[in-house]
């Protein structure tokens, strides 16, 4: 049966299933455990597919990682109908939820940051520029000077978020709401800071 | 010369030589790249000699890391008799001072938490809760409660600090002072956002 469906994939829809499947083993691993041996395992397929498919182990690992942060950037999409800090609270909740869903997917991409492979990393900031391009522009809108300060105020608190999400979503389990409350105000805390500054 | 005064040296002197080498790398590289052949090119030594000191390239690196960790640790000791808030006032401006002088250490160290060596990210790690109950120490002082939340928004709160200092003092070098305010400011009103979400 198995064998019957997967010869009747089409070559596209084998690499993305084979894509899904290394996203799968970022819930329990981090991106250095991906490798074609223990993808060729689990697929049943062979090392030369893989190879054919994604070149390298590093093609392999560049192409899971950017599929796992894409879903997150997905589900966490800001709703631009909403006005701002509603918008900010709504993407929060709905990362919260991913975090909460997918903790341990979540936890190797933000390891992934550090990753010695530079592919992988640049594929895991490229995230964090958008998390942070989604709060900066919050706060753009809420009237903050568009200065260096506030950008790299805003990366920050995105580290903040990251490491409250890993320890109190992924590791605690701590209601969600309190987690959502925490970021929320944390944001707002650090754009007044800088404003009383600029004072 | 440099040959006569090698063989004066104790091993011991000798050992804590080669890790200062070792340490002096990370100005310019990842914990990744040092090796023993990288290290034996630099210190004019044999790799069997740094395999006799150090036994394996990951038990070099972590020396390396936990000797750098333990500067950077060192260089922020606060000061224990000062009243808390212009001890953390005082910790923070010998921090980024550290930063300021030795910005690609400082680098490598925050990139090590994420390592795939386990011992590196350990090291780094320690690194973080000593920093993290450094803080945890001054708000329990002014009379924060002692909650889960608070320890979890604090070593986020590091997060922060690791990530605005990486930015704004080793990439932008933007002025000591403006930083150590925004830390300041951010760490008061990260346990803030805690206390009124109580309220």
């Amino acid at each position: 049966m198995a064998a019957d469906r997967r010869t009747r994939l089409t070559p596209e829809d084998r690499r993305e299933q084979l894509l899904a499947l290394g996203v799968a083993t970022l819930a329990d691993h981090s991106i250095e455990h991906l490798g074609f041996e223990r993808l060729a395992a689990e697929a049943g397929v062979s090392r030369a597919l893989l190879h054919h498919y994604f070149g390298s182990k590093q093609g392999l690992r560049t192409e899971v990682v950017r599929l796992a942060r894409d879903s997150m950037l997905h589900a966490s999409q800001p709703d631009l109908t909403l006005p701002p800090l509603e918008r900010l609270h709504d993407t929060l909740v709905r990362l919260v939820r991913f975090v909460h869903e997918h903790g341990g997917t979540f936890y190797s991409l933000v390891r992934g940051a550090a990753s010695a492979d530079s592919e992988v990393r640049a594929a895991v900031d490229e995230a964090r520029e958008v998390h942070t391009d989604r709060v900066v522009a919050v706060f753009l809108e809420l009237g903050s000077p568009d200065t260096a300060m506030l950008r790299i105020a805003l990366r920050s608190w995105v580290a903040f978020a990251e490491q409250t999400l890993v320890d109190a979503v992924y590791g605690e389990r701590l209601p969600a709401e309190e987690v959502v409350e925490l970021l929320e105000r944390t944001a707002r805390s650090v754009v007044a800071a800088l404003d009383s500054a600029r004072a």
